[in-house]
């Protein structure tokens, strides 16, 4: 199967694009940009929402359901915000079709023109916080924490699949809070749930910090992000959570009476991931033989392939093996016994290494006699021979292992490739050769991210929450400033 | 709460209407015909996704996601699909605004005008099975067993909430087979799930059924059904499960080569239910104080209410009711602890009554001297003292009562409102003023059909499935007749 893939090193991005389709995940679809997600990338995409939606309702939040159109007035009443979405929009301007009397099919019928035209959510904040005027008088009616779990759209020029996607899935966290210290508790503890679920579920390290103006959020006061390391030495933005202040309740005239008998506009957060995830999945861990899928959001954990000729043997092999995947089941640990005969083991073995699964167990007549079964793990590609009545432990042990060493490689890595440097010549020769994040110091102004960026193709990701100060020099400028900030080339 | 309620007897439709708003479930959006669904109704259709997830993945499917929008020249490729939903789509034709040069706000940007439109999908069929082509090359392809969790889009004229919107949400299954036997079983089978569904979990009766020629899918060779009564005598459709025979397949060019070598068209179903069937539980169950949810689906399966003054009390009730709230969890009971303090036990009764928690425990200073608690269900809207230590045990059984009695009374109901009639008079004097379901003789002719439904507003709901065979007359033309069929008048 690992025929005809292009190696991460020959060409890092078709590499890419041909793993998404070999593996399974998903597919472009004859609407531009827009995606078909495939049922095995699909049920990696569950295995995110699984945990993500316990996350969040651990931390309190509910699930809810707004409307995917958007009247245009709302989108154009917060200035920032709609500077930000309005060159992206996809428009309902009609609600009817009808036959076309002067050829063949269906055309627009032009007498059910809407009066107001309708836009396809791009994000829902403005729909949202309309909604939330008739949910809110008073102190007792907050806070408002509530998650939706929906399809966006943004007409995207240059798409990728996963990455950047005209029509994406995603969840919008969107909350109301009685005081700017709650909303901006709130903005930092769902950062923090993102943080942990990509290190410990995704294994992929992250660096959360804080975007520049320029970067923010359309409507935000404050963006927090956490940032990704990708093998190719570019960054990703993996997950934000924005401090909104109280600018979309200012807008749509969301009041409360205070404990005080004040009416006060409320205070705003939103945050969200997406199906962009994905994308750092593959990128972060996989190699030149495929997939790799961190163990605790496989949907297969464990693969197991009998090696059988004929009816008798395989009957004799799964007489064995049941009571390893009842026992394994009950673990909890996914399995999927493969005992299809229309398919050689050669070929079992490669699906399930080119899709990813962490573990694979082969057990042939000879195992059988030597009371021994084969234990493949995908991470390291390294096999042993283990006695068979180790198994059940074995694996369970293993699955940790190998999620731990995703982690600890991932981060070995991104750490390799964080770069403090002084100077302008140093920063484009690390940008231009070595890849990663670059630390250096900043001015703090947006016209010398700017030029930094249209000079070197390197954009802030962020200001590093854990930032410690220190006194430099502005690499492009020389200007004064107070802390390093993290430059790279993202996605 | 039940203050300021309309009750059943004086105006179901208004009783309907003002139940969802009071009961937190869902509202109005300013968005024509789409609804907000509110986090307590969105917590009840979460639950009816859990299990309906199962049960799909149970019988061997998988999910995924296809794209939201579908050109045009997609829906005009099969003539009867486009014909039954050209007249409700919400058209896309350009995909960015900017900035109005003569006045305030964003206006559609005139030179970013599609090439060909957009439609909103209001329902998959069509991108499925351009998609699908594709994916199949060989009898090896097949089965293929998908289904997808998504929004759709109808622009209806005449909305109603949950019942009738222009966007809902719903599952479509879309799977694809090597043979018509494989399909119709298919067919079947997902009609059985959704009867099991809503009558193991809902505790809604429902009959199986075919369509008539005139009320099938449009694309359809047969339309399968299962038909519920509300407590108003009027029918509602709770899901339905198409065999599409080689319609889909032929338009979009989708053939296999079979074992024998040779190339064929594949056969395809679809099937699916939606938010409606939010509107289906709350008329089969509720009642004048408001909602009633069955156990199986309640979010909330026990509220306790502590009775207490000032904070030493409630410690006392709350040391004694720990125990409880951890081994009722323990068994997978949902329980919620209601023990704010900025609300009285009055209020709290009221509002989980109204939003139909199957029971209620409340305790007091009284009822720990004696040793008791005090359970109500809302079924029945009785209360009893029961020995504090049987609480556990006594709610894990009464949960299943409540479960079966609910579906007991809803059955009794629909079979009492089963009426045999012979004669057209008869026929017109049930729908009329007993209402239900009305099983007469019928010609087996769409013109026959048109006029019953003109004349009377009852529509033909189904053939039921296990009909027994009966030589008679149909009740209009007196033409002969094989079996009866189930008329009402229908949501």
């Amino acid at each position: 199967m690992a025929k005809d893939f292009t190696t991460r090193a020959v060409d890092f991005s078709k590499w890419y694009n041909e793993l998404v389709i070999k593996a399974d995940l998903a597919q472009n679809s004859d609407v531009r940009g827009c995606m078909v997600i495939k049922p095995y990338g699909y049920s990696i995409w569950e295995s995110m929402q699984g945990v993500l939606d316990r996350m969040f309702k651990e931390t309190g939040h509910s699930n809810a359901y707004f409307p995917l159109l958007i009247p245009k007035s709302y989108l154009s009443k917060e200035a920032d915000h709609v500077d930000g979405f309005a060159k992206e929009c996809a428009v309902v301007t009609h609600y009817r079709l009808k036959n076309n009397e002067e050829g063949d099919g269906v055309i627009v019928d032009p007498e059910a023109k809407l009066d107001e035209e309708l836009i396809i959510r791009p994000t829902s904040e403005t729909i949202i916080w309309n909604t939330y005027r008739g949910w809110i008088q008073s102190h007792r009616d907050l806070p408002i924490l509530i998650n939706q779990w929906a399809n966006v759209m943004r007409w995207e020029m240059r798409t990728r699949i996963f990455l950047r996607t005209s029509e994406f899935l995603w969840q919008e966290g969107h909350t109301a809070h009685a005081t700017k210290e709650e909303a901006v508790f709130e903005t930092k503890q769902m950062l923090d749930v993102y943080a942990d679920f990509a290190e410990n579920y995704m294994a992929v390290p992250v660096i959360k910090g804080v975007k520049t103006e320029n970067e923010r959020f359309p409507g935000a006061l404050d963006t927090y992000c956490i940032e990704a390391l990708m093998q190719d030495g570019k960054a990703l933005q993996a997950g934000t959570s924005h401090f909104l202040g109280q600018k979309f309740s200012e807008t749509f005239d969301v009041k409360f009476a205070d404990k005080d008998g004040q009416l006060k506009y409320v205070w705003a957060t939103s945050w969200g991931v997406s199906t962009r995830l994905m994308g750092a999945l593959i990128m972060s861990h996989s190699d030149d033989e495929g997939l790799v899928v961190p163990p605790r959001l496989a949907p297969i954990q464990v693969v197991i392939i009998p090696i059988y000729k004929g009816e008798d043997q395989l009957g004799e092999l799964t007489d064995k093996l049941s009571p390893v995947i009842r026992a394994l089941r009950e673990k909890g640990i996914r399995v999927k016994f493969d005992n299809r005969d229309n398919q050689r083991p050669g070929f079992k073995f490669a699906q399930y290494e080119f899709q990813g699964v962490p573990i694979r167990l082969a057990l042939g007549k000879r195992d059988l006699e030597n009371g021994n079964i084969e234990v493949a793990r995908r991470d390291e590609k390294t096999k042993e021979v283990i006695p068979f009545d180790s198994v059940v432990s074995h694996v369970e042990h293993l699955l940790e292992e190998i999620q731990m060493n995703l982690f600890q490689r991932a981060k070995a890595f991104r750490d390799d490739h964080i770069t403090e440097v002084n100077s302008y010549d140093e920063f484009k020769a690390t940008i231009k050769n070595k890849g990663g994040f670059v630390s250096a110091h900043w001015d703090g102004t947006t016209a010398t991210e700017l030029r930094i960026k249209e000079e070197t193709a390197a954009t802030i990701r962020c200001i590093p929450i854990e930032n410690p100060e220190e006194v430099g020099q502005c690499i492009l400028t020389g200007k004064p400033s107070k802390q390093r900030v993290l430059f790279a080339k993202a996605y």
